[in-house]
This record gives structure tokens, sequence and C-alpha cells, in this order.
């Protein structure tokens, strides 16, 4: 593990992008993205991507100059074909429309499928609501899910973000309907540690604390049977507004060689003024229960981290910075196509 | 408990408003969402309910004449004003709107405040996507949450419903945030049974297995921290988009005499053609896990429960049907008013 400063990280990965014909305002989108999950903590959501991210580009699954189609279907719903360009600058494009639509319209919605892993929707949320804008953003991915009662992954981790302004910085929560992330069970089975009862199940159907098992089996949902009808709510509603594929059908998120075929949603609503950060603050300030230090706001220890790795880098996993660096001082054929 | 033909529930409940002074349709209305909660097989939210809104109405907190002020902030985004009506009267009125106006915009959202409790949100739903649009339906309530980590209850239960439509019967999922609702802790208090030490904390903030205790105290967020983000995140958007109280200034919707000042908030979209029913199938038809006799998707028990009382009636407890019959066979101000 190093620690790299955030110009230096923009450096490589910049120079990676480039090898692999990324333009450079896309380069720039995709960075900021993998690199804002690093300055909040997220490294399953960082610079790891990229290599993928690359590797779909060489391998024709990822065009990186492609923005996305738009079709309005109607004044305030964005169909979005996003002719399998990277995943944040299509989603960026599409925020940008809506964003400006619901100034007039109120609320505005898009629906975007054929577009590239989008990455951490709280970026997303951030950005939406630093601009005074409310935001939900959905997205789906591959079946990693067990349903509640059964024995077999049929719904992916659907992740939520909502983002509200404040007076003072928005509030952005961002969470996966599952349990844990798959990574986190990856990150168990590197380190040889076993994982709770309640996480994954194995191959047969089965509660696993092996870690190897579970990356075979699947995850739980969150909160049991109300976090199993949210996950699965969310794979309906994203699959039938992008009209993208659904459960055991979706790819392209973790592989490097299929075409991404899941679905995002973003809903964007002008609203009233916000003034909320009094009561955010009776939250910060409540009693903590035992074995707790504070009482947290969603997005507060993110927004800490983020402050501390903007003053003195992000720590990156040596076999990280390793890849990152072949990839920034070699032309993508040489390294990445897959016959 | 005895168990009530379905229109004898409708003349005894419609006798009792009566009295209270509700015009006919808005008692059919209010009738209508109690009657689904016990058909569905939810008593926490039917005629159990129906003493306080007639409570509510001989005490001028709840006008049963009143349909909503409606303001177009924009094209797409409905505020209500619910001039104290009956919650369900005013919501409908509400979602009638947003949904012809989302045929036209393809997305349209109502915020509602100064209206009283709306009861299940699966109701509304089911109504609207049994009529082809998708719905994401929020409302706030009381704080009876703490947050994770925190002692003392400063959010509310704030509940989400979302309806999908398929090819069949619509898709309908509707939960609190909370692990369970403040019913089951009375519930469990008024059959002397203890609760899981995970559901609340007593009024110092300790967990507690003593449901009176919990009474006095908070309840716990569903799915940990997971859970309490998204409640949180309810809370911020529904009291920002409908301009409502937050946290502990919420009242009305447990007691008699306050106006009620929580907020609603529908989004309704007008979505392309589901493909839906055989990705559900698949789910009912998967193989149940250990201890599991079949694998359900969110409402099929519901429905279950629905068809079965519809033919047979629905059980109703002793003393509540007690009290309807006092409410349908005597003037309002004899009996609820409170000076």
């Amino acid at each position: 593990m190093r620690v790299v400063r955030v110009a230096e990280v923009r450096d490589v990965a910049g120079r990676a992008l480039a090898q692999a014909g990324v333009p450079a305002d896309h380069a720039a989108i995709q960075i900021d993205l993998l690199l804002e999950a690093e300055l909040r903590g997220v490294p399953s959501h960082g610079l790891l991507r990229l290599d993928r991210v690359i590797q779909r580009i060489a391998n024709g699954v990822a065009d990186p100059h492609a923005k996305g189609h738009h079709i309005w279907r109607s004044d305030a719903f964005l169909s979005v074909d996003g002719q399998m360009g990277l995943g944040p600058v299509v989603a960026n494009a599409a925020l940008a429309a809506i964003q400006e639509r619901a100034q007039e319209t109120g609320i505005a919605l898009a629906a975007i499928t054929n577009s590239n892993h989008i990455g951490m929707l709280g970026w997303y949320a951030e950005n939406v609501a630093s601009e005074g804008q409310n935001i939900i953003a959905l997205s789906t991915s591959e079946a990693l899910v067990h349903p509640w009662g059964g024995r077999k992954a049929l719904i992916g981790t659907n992740p939520i973000a909502i983002g509200v302004p404040t007076e003072t910085e928005p509030f952005v929560m961002d969470t996966a309907t599952s349990i844990v992330s798959m990574g986190e069970i990856h990150d168990h089975a590197h380190r040889g540690v076993s994982i709770p009862g309640n996480w994954a199940l194995d191959v047969d159907g089965n509660p696993t604390t092996d870690p190897n098992e579970a990356k075979k089996g699947a995850l739980a949902s969150f909160g049991g049977a109300k976090g199993y009808a949210l996950g699965l709510a969310f794979e309906l509603l994203v699959t039938s507004l992008a009209r993208a594929a659904i459960g055991t059908d979706v790819r392209g998120t973790l592989d490097a060689t299929e075409i991404c075929n899941k679905g995002d949603v973003f809903i964007v609503i002008d609203g009233p003024q916000p003034k909320l950060a009094a009561y955010l603050d009776i939250i910060r300030t409540a009693e903590p229960a035992e074995g707790f230090d504070r009482v947290l706001v969603p997005g507060d220890r993110a927004r800490e981290c983020r402050s501390q790795r903007l003053a003195e880098g992000v720590p990156v996993a040596d076999e990280v910075w390793e890849r990152l660096q072949i990839l920034a001082n070699s032309p993508v054929s040489a390294t990445h196509k897959i016959a």
C-alpha cells in the first residue's frame, strides 16, 4: 500500500486512458468518478476499476467516444441509448439534460441502457445536490443477491443514492441493497478471514462463513425481507423504465468481454429552498448509544476522509498502482486485447 | 375477534363517517383505504384507525370536505395544501392530477402537506400500478426512530411504497423504514410478550426486550445503518419538497388534537410497457432455503389474504367492532368532542 497524491493519480490514470484512446474530456470524467471513490474511502469503486474499463475498450464493448443518444419520450422523460459509452460520461450527459429540463418541469427522469458501469452513485448525487437539486439515482447489476427465502442469486445489488440540498453541504446517502458488496467478500477471501453467517449463501444455497464458498454463491439483501423487497422493486423499476436486461440476464459490469445491458435511472427534482441543516445538526449532536463515539449523518465520514486525502493523498494497493503504471506506459492493444 | 363480511364493514363504517359529517364520496375513499388494510392482513392500518379519524373531525383538526388546494409549481411539480382534509381524499385528488399530467410529461410529482394520515401506502401503489403507471410513494411521521448509534427518536417511520405495472398483476412493495411499527410494540405489550433485543431502545436509549419500556423509547431502523440512511433520506426529501415539519416537530398522525404537519410525496412515472411477469415467476418458483416453504414476491401473501377475506370476511377485534357500532349509532359531538 502506498499513498499517492491526487495530482499524480490524475496524471497516471489520464495517461492510461489516453493510451486506450479515450478523449481527454471523457477521461477526466471517468477519473474523477474513480478518484472520488478513493477519496471517500470506497476503494472497491476506485482505481481498481480502471483496468477493466480499459480492457473493455480494447475488447470493443466500451466506446470511449460515445456520450449516448438522447430521445425525449415526453417533456420530462429522457430515454438514453448509451451507445456502449463509458458509464460516467453517458450518465453525466443524461444528468445535464434532465437537470436543465427539471428547472422548467420541476422533475425529470433519465432512463439509460447500453452504457457501461456508472460506479459510485453517491458521486452523481453529490454533484446534483451541490447544484441545488434533489436526486434519486438507481442502477442495476448482475444477479448476485438471493431473494429472501431463496437459495440462488436472482437479483442485482441494485444500489440507490439520494441527494438533498441543504443550506450548507448537501445530504448524500448511497447504499447497495445487498448486505455487503461482492468486493467485500473477495477482500475477506484475499485476507483469509471468515465472514459473518448472515452475509451469504454457498453455491448450494446454504449459509456459509467461508468467503471462498460465498464467492460462488449469493449475497443476502440488507435488512432481510424489507431490503429484498426494495432491491427487487429497484430491479423492476429500472429494468422496465430503461428497457434493460433483468436478473440473471445482466452482463458487463463484472467482465471485460460482454456488452453491458444493465439499466440506470436518475430522477432530478428541482425543489423548494431547503431548511434542513439545523435538523441534521440535532442528529449529529445527539447523545451516542453504548458502543458509539458519536452519531453520524450519512456522508459525514466520507466527507472527512475526503478532506484528509485531498491534503495527504490516497492509499493505493501496490498491485493496483503497478498495473496503472503499465497501463500508462504501454499501448492498449499490446496489454489488453483479448483474442 | 369476529369475522365480518366486507359489505357489513362498509355499511357500519359508512354510517360512522356520516355521523361525523363526512360526504359519502369522501367516506367511501377513507373506508376503502382502511378496509384494504384489513383485507391484506395489516390491521394496524385498518378499522382501528377510524375512531381517531372521527375524533380529529370532531376536534376540528380534520376537515371532511376538503380535497386539497393544488398549485402547479411547474409543469410536473404539484404542490398540495391539504387544507386539513382526510389523508386518502387529499392524496387521491393529488394522484389523479399527477397521473393525468404524467401521461403528457412522462413523470410528475405531488408534494403534500397539511393533510391527515394517508394510511397504508401500498393501497396507492396498487391503484396506480394497476392503471399502468409506475409510482414511488413516500410519507413521513412523528419521530419514533433513533438514528443509527443514537439513543432518542429523531426520525419518522418514513414508509416507502413502490408500484410497477407488469403484464399481469402489478408488483407492489410497501414498508416502513423502522424495523417494526410502533403498533407491533403495542401489540406485544398488550399480549404481555417480550420483544427481540434489536427492535427498540428504552427511554434512556438502552436496548430493551420489554415492550412497555419500548413504547416510551425509540424504534430501530430496519437493516441497521443502511436503513437509517434511507429513512433519513426520505425524511429530508419529503420535508423539503412538501415544506412539511421535520423530526420531533411532526404531529397529528398519532393524536386526536393537533394539526397534522407531516409530508407526503408521490412520484408517478408513465413508463414503457413492462415485460416483468416471467422474471417474477422465476423468483416464485425458485428453490426455497432451509426453513422456508417457498419464495415469495412482495405482495403475494397480501393478495392471497385479500382473496380469502373478500370471500369470507375480515377478522375484527371485538373492541374495535363495538367502538364502530357506537360511532355508527351516535352523533359525533356526544361521543368524541374533546373540550
